[in-house]
C-alpha cells in the first residue's frame, strides 16, 4: 500500500486571480474546534455573518447569506433561482465569466441571448438598453469585475436601464466584493454573488450572495421548483432565517474563516480597504508600465485588484510564471480563453493588496524579464512604484 | 456600527448525526498555508487524495474525486449527471434522505417512482426486483445508511437485481463511508457519494464521489448537457484528470483537511477502523438498552455509527438534548421528519467512535434521565458498556 506523506504545502505569495493571500487570523479561525450546524452558538454566528455580509454588500437585503460552494456555485445559485424554463435572459459577454454565465443560464432552461464586447472592454448603458428593448429579457446578467481581462464594468446606469424596461439585473461580483465599492442598494442590483477567495481573503469554498426585493418576489412567485435542491434559495432561507429548518450540513469551519475575514475588513473600514487596493494598484501599475507592460483592459476601466497585462513580445509566458513560482514563491495567473499564453493576471486582493507584494513582484519581474532579453531601464520598476507610495505618504502627512 | 466579537466556539463532544468529532491533526491540516488551485503541489495533492478515496471506496474507478460542496451536493452531482429529462428513476424511500433523493431527481427532470418502507426498516432484493420489473428504471437510488432512522441497507443483492434488469444503482453512502465496508467494486455499485463530516471526521464541505464504468459510459453518451454547470462530472474530470482544465477554484484548505482525515484512516487500516466502530456501537447499545431505550431501526440492520433510539415515554426530548449540550457539552441529534421529537440520533463516527465518548454520554444520560423521572437501575448503563469493552480486551489478550 502506498503511504501518503505529511501535508507540507510550499509557502506562496498568492498574486494570481485567487485564491489570494490569507491573513494568519483567518487561518487560525479556520482551525477552531468544530461545532454542530444547529448548535445555538453556530446559529448566532450565522446571524452575525449575515450582518457583516450586508455591510460589505452595502445592502439591507434580508436574504443575504453564504452559499456552501465556491463562486461558481454562487453564480449558479443566482441564476437557477431567478430563471424558469423559457425565460429570456440577456448575458453581457466580454470574457470567460460572462460566457460561463450564459452556459449556466442555458442549462437552467433560459432562452439566452448575449451581447458581446471585445475582451478588455466594458458595456455602455446604451448598448445594454438597445438589447433590452429588442429582447425584453426577464433578467440581465453582467460581470462587474471580469477576472479574465481585468475590466471594471460600471453598473449604476446599466441597472437603471434594465429596471426602466422591467427587467432585473444579476451581477457577478466575485472579484470585486471587498476590494471596491459594490453598492447593492444604491445601484439597485437585484442579485449579486461573490466568492470567499478573492478580496475577502478567505480560502475558497463559500459564495456570499444577496437577493433584493424584486428577486425575492420573483422567487416567491415561481411556477416551477428550482432545478437545484442544493441551491434552492427558499429552502436555504429557512435555514438562514428564524425557522432554522435543517437543509444541508453547513460548512462550519469555512464559516469561521469567512467570519474572521469579514471582521478584518470591517475593522479596517470599507473605505480604507478600497483606498488600499487603489493605492497598491497605482504603485503596481506604475511599476509594470516602467517595465513596458501593457494592460489588457481599456483605460479608465481597470480593476484595482486584478491587473491583467499582455505578455511582451519575445518573452515566454510559461517560463516566467514557472520561475516566479519556483525561485520566488510568487503565483500569478496565466491568461484564460483567448488570452491563454498572451496575458498575465496579477492579483492585489484583500490581504494581498500591500506594498510588500507589489515590491517583491516587481523586483522579481525585473530579474526574470531581463533574463528573457526583454528591454527596459533596469531598476525603474521598483523605484517607480516606490514613488507612488512616497507621494501617498506625503499626502497623508500633510 | 456593531462590533463583532472574537471567534470563540464552545468545545463540544460531537455525537450527533454529523459533523463528527475532528482529530486535532485534521484541524491543523485545515490551517496550513493556502496555495493556488493550479499550483503543481496542489495538483499532486489532488492525485494523492484521489488514490486515498479509491482505497476508502474500495474501488479502481478512475472517476473518483471530491465534490466542492457538502454531502447533499454529492447527491445532486450523482443524480444530475446520470439522469436526463424523462428518464425513469426508482428511489427507495425509508427515511428523510430517500425522500430528498426523490426530490432531487424530480428537479432533474426524471420520471420518479418510489417504493416505500416504514422508517427504520430496509428493502429486500425481492421488492426492489418487483419494482424494477414493473417500472424498468434507468437508475435505482438507495440509501445505504439512512441517517434519519439508523437503518443499514444491504446492497450486494440489490445491486445484482438492478443490473440483471439492465439498470444502474446509485448509492448514498454519506454516513457509512469510512465507518463500515462500502465495497464499490465488489458489489458493483455504479455511483456512490459521501460527505466529509461523518465517519471521515473532517469538517463539512466536501463530498467524495465515485463513478463506475457503466455510469461513465452513460455520462459520455448523454444527449443533453448536465443541468448543473457546477456539478458537471465531465468538466470536473478534466480538472481532476491529466488535462487540468480550470473549472472552478477548488476549496484548497478543505482539501488539506480531507487529505489528513483520509491519511488517519489509512494509517489505522480500514478493517481496524470498521472494528472500532462496531465495538463502540456494541458498548453504546448495551448501555442504552440498560437505560431501557429502544432502537428505531430493525434488529439485524442497525448502523454502528448512527444509533437512533426512541425518546422514552414521559421524557422531554428538547430538555434532555439542551442539558446534554449545556451541562456536558455533548451534542446528539434530534429526530427528523416523522421522528421529530420522538427519537435521538447518537453518532459514533470516525474519531468520535471511541470509549471516552460512549462512557461520557452514558454517564450524562444516566443523570439526565433520572432527573426526568425515567426508571432504570442506576449505574448499570456505564457498567454494561464497560463489560463490552472488557470482553473485547480479554479476546484481544487471549
Amino acid at each position: 500500500m502506498t503511504t501518503f506523506g505529511e501535508l507540507a504545502p510550499p509557502v506562496r505569495v498568492l498574486m494570481g486571480p485567487g485564491p489570494s493571500d490569507i491573513h494568519p487570523r483567518v487561518l487560525r479561525a479556520l482551525a477552531c474546534n468544530t461545532i454542530g450546524h444547529l448548535d445555538p452558538h453556530y446559529l448566532e454566528l450565522m446571524n452575525q455573518l449575515q450582518q457583516m455580509l450586508r455591510q460589505v454588500f452595502q445592502t439591507r437585503n434580508q436574504l443575504t447569506f453564504a452559499v456552501s460552494g465556491t463562486g461558481s456555485a454562487g453564480m449558479e445559485c443566482a441564476v437557477v433561482n431567478l430563471v424558469e424554463p423559457d425565460d429570456v435572459m440577456l448575458v453581457c459577454v466580454n470574457g470567460v465569466f460572462g460566457s460561463r454565465m450564459a452556459d449556466v443560464a442555458a442549462r437552467a432552461g433560459a432562452r439566452v441571448v448575449t451581447i458581446q464586447r471585445p475582451w478588455g472592454e466594458v458595456f455602455t448603458p446604451e448598448e445594454v438598453e438597445q438589447a433590452v428593448k429588442t429582447h425584453r429579457p426577464k433578467l440581465v446578467g453582467i460581470v462587474m469585475a471580469e477576472t479574465s481581462t481585468g475590466a471594471s464594468q460600471p453598473l449604476e446606469e446599466v441597472a437603471e436601464v434594465v429596471h426602466r424596461h422591467g427587467g432585473m439585473i444579476l451581477v457577478d461580483a466575485v472579484t470585486s466584493l471587498g476590494g471596491m465599492p459594490v453598492l447593492v442598494d444604491q445601484w439597485g442590483l437585484d442579485v449579486v454573488y461573490s466568492g470567499s477567495q478573492k478580496c475577502l481573503s478567505c480560502p475558497p469554498g463559500l459564495a456570499p450572495i444577496t437577493f433584493g426585493p424584486r428577486a425575492v418576489e420573483v422567487i416567491q412567485n415561481r411556477k416551477t421548483k428550482v432545478q437545484s435542491w442544493y441551491l434552492d434559495a427558499t429552502m436555504l432561507s429557512q435555514y438562514w432565517g428564524d425557522e432554522r429548518v435543517y437543509h444541508h450540513t453547513a460548512p462550519i469551519n469555512m464559516t469561521y474563516a469567512l467570519y474572521e475575514a469579514l471582521r478584518l475588513i470591517l475593522e479596517e473600514g470599507l473605505e480604507n480597504v478600497f483606498a488600499r487596493h487603489l493605492l497598491n494598484h497605482h504603485a503596481l501599475r506604475a511599476g509594470l508600465e516602467a517595465l513596458g507592460l501593457e494592460f489588457t483592459a481599456q483605460e479608465g476601466h481597470r480593476l484595482p485588484m486584478l491587473n491583467a497585462v499582455r505578455v511582451p513580445e519575445g518573452v515566454d509566458d510559461a517560463t516566467v510564471r514557472k520561475e516566479l513560482l519556483e525561485r520566488f514563491g510568487i503565483e500569478i495567473g496565466g491568461g484564460l480563453g483567448q488570452f491563454k499564453g498572451r496575458a498575465w493576471r496579477i492579483g492585489l486582493m484583500g490581504y494581498g493588496a500591500r506594498p510588500q507584494n507589489v515590491l517583491l513582484l516587481l523586483g522579481a519581474l525585473e530579474q526574470l524579464l531581463a533574463e528573457q532579453g526583454h528591454r527596459f531601464r533596469p531598476g525603474t520598476a521598483v523605484a517607480t512604484a516606490n514613488e507612488v507610495y512616497q507621494q501617498q505618504q506625503a499626502v497623508s502627512a500633510s
